[in-house]
């Protein structure tokens, strides 16, 4: 791995004293064409990295979640407000409402949720908030390199692994879930490649995978979304590999828009079809992908691209933020605990 | 159908006496910002205006071939050459090398060698060159009138369209092959409506379609190339219809890129997938879309969009502008000579 990687940290507690403190991230929005990091200090200003998705992935976005209810936490110990914990988990809750589909957002939230019960004073749950951030922070880069060790096993030599949207350290806390697949894999073996769907709307595969993977000098081929199928009928895709915002019990997965699309055509041409997700991902409280809820964003990410409108006026825009991927079309679930089956995901629980 | 759509003209013949004239065409690179015509009076000009997509959509650029011969002929006629008709011959094989994969610009080219083979002297052939390119042009519109009438037989009552890329008024001299399927279904049904894929990497179908379709006010929804299989899912696409540019003999067919992953995904969905194309798109001098040479194109279109990179610098492009559609996904291909299965185009030329 280069330098870039084995340094990088999309999102970083700063420590200020036991009962301080901040979040510090890559400001997403601005990449490939500036690599800036941002201080979030308040409430708001979480919800609102999160919401604008100037943080973004699904195991990122729950680290930005734990860190989030530290600094809700040191905000109204400093305000010293008397009903503390209340005003605490209304706090949690709107960091929570900020993005629905990702579990791994509530999943973290949750984690910090059994620490405020655990406590008693208001110093004692600040502190406690704050290790336990860094502690879900630290291991989340631990999670990663697992999976992409057991990933790396479901590449053949000298593959050409698609993936879609950005599941990379950009969208973790390092090393990332699908793109540690490939850093694991490519490690092993330097003469596997990568395409890389661009990813419309928001263009996470342009922008930020092929940013994450000619950094660390891992070939690279930018497609557009619609060309998968092309590449896939002359044999020029062997495998592919994303990453997931909600897993069912069912194994039924939501992932980036189009992912299901790629999935249907990798399908059709016999080309296996893996998702690499941490644990946290996996949502046993829900049966199958029809009740995983579905982000609508702004049209605006749909009818204007690089501040100019792409399409004319009077046109009507749906822009759902993400899709379902049915489990039959699923070969395998690559968890930080093995490779699963969509129907074994139980295994994980017992 | 709107005052704008009777009345628009692609591209046009304009007469300057019994030998001479000029290609008037709509600037298509410019829309949906600039709504401007351009007057291109020679060879070079037409070839450029084929080559960077001034004109676009395959009758379209037959019709612009046919133009373009005939400004060949009067170039060579006010120049006096001696090989008037070596010369010609060799302007339109330049022109014909402008595009590769729409069959119908090596179509009309050969209507117009026959012209040639026909008359004896120059001024015959530069008159009888004209006169052929005005009767193509004008034949294309009734052409799509028949396409369009044909193809509103298998819209259903209340219908959402869904097409790629665009096959409409401004893929052909007027009224379109797809979009003459759903101006001539609205017509009938003022309920149906469209979704239109935005076509990466050149957006026609953000571009040019959502612009002739809100100009008629026919309801357009635009979404991204990814989503189709998200909408068809949710049972909000009844039907698919698109262009093409070539037709093999067993009905496979080349169109722009990205048509192939729709296909696979309404087939998943059982969706009816159609084609609408005039007679001279298809090719029955090859047995199956494998022989369709596919134009590869400039990285930039990829890369860049509105003029900024939105890439990292370092990446690979493959930029296949066409894919094939095999016949096994093709529920019907719409001609002006009736709906035919893939299996069926025979019965069109015996």
């Amino acid at each position: 791995m280069s330098e870039f990687h084995s340094t990088i940290k999309t999102i970083e507690w700063i420590r200020e004293g036991k009962l301080g403190g901040f979040s510090r991230m890559i400001d997403q929005t601005l990449i490939p064409w500036e690599y800036k990091k941002v201080d979030i200090k308040t409430t708001e200003d979480i919800y609102n990295a999160i919401k604008t998705m100037i943080v973004r992935g699904a195991p990122a976005i729950g680290i930005a979640g734990a860190h989030g209810a530290a600094i809700c936490a040191i905000e109204l110990l400093r305000e010293n407000k008397e009903n503390f914990v209340e005003e605490l988990k209304k706090g949690i809750d709107y960091i929570n409402s900020s993005r629905p589909t990702a579990v791994n957002l509530s999943w973290a939230l949750n984690e910090q949720l059994k620490v405020i019960e655990k406590y008693n004073t208001k110093e004692e749950i600040v502190e406690n908030l704050i290790l336990n951030a860094i502690r879900l922070e630290n291991e989340d880069i631990e999670i990663n390199k697992r999976i992409g060790d057991y990933g790396a096993q479901i590449i053949p030599k000298g593959a050409t692994i698609l993936t879609h949207c950005n599941a990379g350290a950009l969208a973790t806390v390092g090393y990332g879930t699908a793109l540690g697949v490939v850093r694991s894999a490519y490690a092993k073996d330097n003469t596997i490649q990568v395409f890389a769907d661009e990813t419309r709307p928001r263009q996470q595969g342009a922008k930020i995978t092929t940013f994450e993977l000619v950094q660390d000098k891992i070939p690279t081929t930018l497609i557009t979304d619609g060309m998968c199928s092309y590449f896939m009928s002359k044999k020029m895709i062997d495998v592919v590999v994303v990453g997931a915002d909600r897993i069912a019990a069912n194994g039924d997965t939501a992932n980036k828009i189009g992912t299901y699309t790629v999935a249907i055509a990798a399908k059709y041409h016999n080309v296996p079809f893996y998702i690499a997700a941490p644990k946290s991902t996996i949502d046993m409280s829900i049966k199958d992908g029809s009740q995983i809820p579905i982000e609508l964003r702004d049209e605006e990410e749909v009818t204007t691209i690089n501040g100019k409108r792409i399409c004319a006026e009077g046109v009507k825009v749906i822009n759902p933020s993400f899709d379902v991927t049915p489990n039959e079309l699923i070969a395998g679930i690559i968890t930080e605990e093995g490779i699963f089956k969509p129907n074994e995901l139980h295994k994980l629980f017992s």
